[in-house]
């Protein structure tokens, strides 16, 4: 296929194999430019020291659910990001595409919302902007949030993940995705799960507090493309097998019926607040611990770990021990939400 | 008006008036967490040192023109904006939002003006985001650059003009305006008006370079809301009348003539290359002659003087002396370009 006759599809945006492949694509023609390394945030150095830095836009479909907004995301997004680099979120900026027509009580709900989460993450607007367009060319208004933190510790990397480590879910699956798709889809599930949106950098503090130097080796946020892709990208980066005992894995049951009816894999679906650590064995009972006496962490469960095998790969064991590999998305077989 | 029945017009995205109220409605909701200061970038410690940061969203209307494109756009307006700041522009984030059906070869001649413009800047790409929309949620693609620079020098504050100070344009007003609506409604000056669209951080390093210390004291990029926006800020935060004197404004005959046809004022035109410059009287020869050795300032004028009146205005004075004074823009006189 020529690049004159491509277009970009819905797909290329679900952050399954598309996004990858469309990712590469901008890569490569920014060249020597582009100097990220593909990780969620850059480590870079500023005279003498070194800062965090991140950016992700929002369009969220729909902008206001049951119990948060695209603000809270945003926020949210963009300090999770900065946080499992390791990184202590401290600035924010704000860019706003208002369509017209977007009543102020709306604008209003958002700018609330990320206020609130902004002074629960502890972080700072420092610059903003806002720009207008007709009415139907947003869908009522998109944001970015970019970042900056500092580092009180050595930046997490992908690539420090090893065989043995156990593999650590701070949170439940699929909550986000069914809160959502049950407003889209009148399905009646949104009063009893709940996103679980949330800014994680306060209980990642904790956790590096519980447990010796050096035991947590790399962390990633779930979002979109779900758990499925922050695994197949670990997989691919140390190119070994991560095993994924599924019992194990924490999926509330409402989610798993909401799920079911929707016919989508929670393992795919996109969380926004919550994480997939990677740590040293020994200290897997700490690591929960702390985990379980935050707010955010008290359904996390140890979930499986990185193999010897080599290989990128997911693999699902259930409880009976029957191996099967995971798959990764290739594109939307997910409803667009973000 | 209450806030239940407020909308988002177009006129909020014009940098007129209107486009104040909002700023300030948003600064106001964000309360606390919000430490912006109202200057195109902000001014940040980060342990021991200090950088600039900004953010800036892109809705470009036509998105490719002439002599450029969005993406240019995007990475000179971010760059321009920590420049004017005083900052060197170094890192830069590169969020995109396309729309279901955009073509790849569209979205390569993007990416190569954000490739060139860089090089030619002196900055990095850090870390993208793309976001994928159906059809007509967004006209193509929007992107938002935000930046990171560092400081060789004290910052260049707003607040810094005072009395007696020059004014100079680095370049003629009005061509990135013409030139595009000249492309929306096929005026056919397109070819003789070319946008100005250019990043600044080396005409800016250059002439602090040719000047003494302390001779330039402020300086801002002319974009949405024009010449006349800015001066209009700065006769705010200094309580003063500015002196514009209206035949040394470098406008060329084209776009004079195309203004005159389309009805619009080149004072209240969009640049995307153009800087008004606050300097020291005496460092007027000085920076003319710096200006003018370099490819982006070759029109650059003195143009005016912050004078000793009191009260914030912008006054016109013609060629027999007869003074006037410039209204500053309520809304959307202007088509939206930005």
């Amino acid at each position: 296929m020529t690049l004159a006759t491509r277009k970009i599809q819905l797909d290329h945006g679900t952050g399954a194999a598309l996004s990858n492949e469309l990712v590469d694509f901008i890569a490569e023609t920014l060249s020597d430019v582009y100097v990220g390394e593909m990780e969620d945030s850059a480590v870079l150095p500023v005279q003498g020291s070194r800062i965090a830095m991140t950016t992700d836009s929002f369009v969220v479909d729909p902008p206001f659910f049951g119990n948060g907004d695209i603000g809270k995301i945003a926020v949210c997004g963009t300090v999770n990001d900065l946080a499992v680099s390791g990184a202590s979120p401290r600035y924010l900026t704000l860019g706003m595409i208002l369509e017209t027509g977007l009543p102020f009580d709306h604008l209003y709900r958002v700018l609330t919302s990320i206020r609130e989460t902004a002074r629960e993450a502890g972080v700072q607007i420092v610059c903003g902007d806002t720009k207008v367009v007709r009415a139907g060319e947003a869908d009522q208004l998109y944001l970015n949030t970019s970042g900056v933190g500092f580092f009180a510790r050595e930046p997490l990397r992908m690539d420090s993940v090893r065989s043995g480590d156990a593999v650590i879910l701070s949170g439940p699956l699929g909550n986000h995705t069914v809160h959502l798709l049950s407003i889209r889809e009148g399905l009646g599930f949104e009063s009893r799960v709940l996103s679980d949106c949330a800014p994680l950098n306060t209980m990642i503090d904790r956790l590096f507090a519980a447990v010796p130097p050096g035991s947590i080796h790399s962390m990633r946020d779930v979002t979109r493309g779900g758990l499925s892709a922050v695994l197949h990208e670990y997989a691919g980066r140390s190119d070994k097998a991560i095993m994924i005992e599924a019992p194990a894995l924490p999926i509330q049951h409402e989610t798993a019926m909401a799920a079911d009816m929707l016919g989508i894999n929670p393992l795919h679906c996109a969380n926004e607040g919550c994480l997939a650590i990677f740590v040293d064995p020994d200290a897997t009972d700490d690591v929960l611990a702390a985990l379980h006496g935050h707010e955010y962490g008290r359904h996390a469960a140890a979930i499986g770990e990185v193999t010897a095998r080599d290989g990128a790969a997911v693999i699902l064991r259930d409880a009976e021990g029957r191996e099967s590999t995971l798959q990764p998305l290739r594109g939307a077989e997910l409803p667009r939400l973000c």
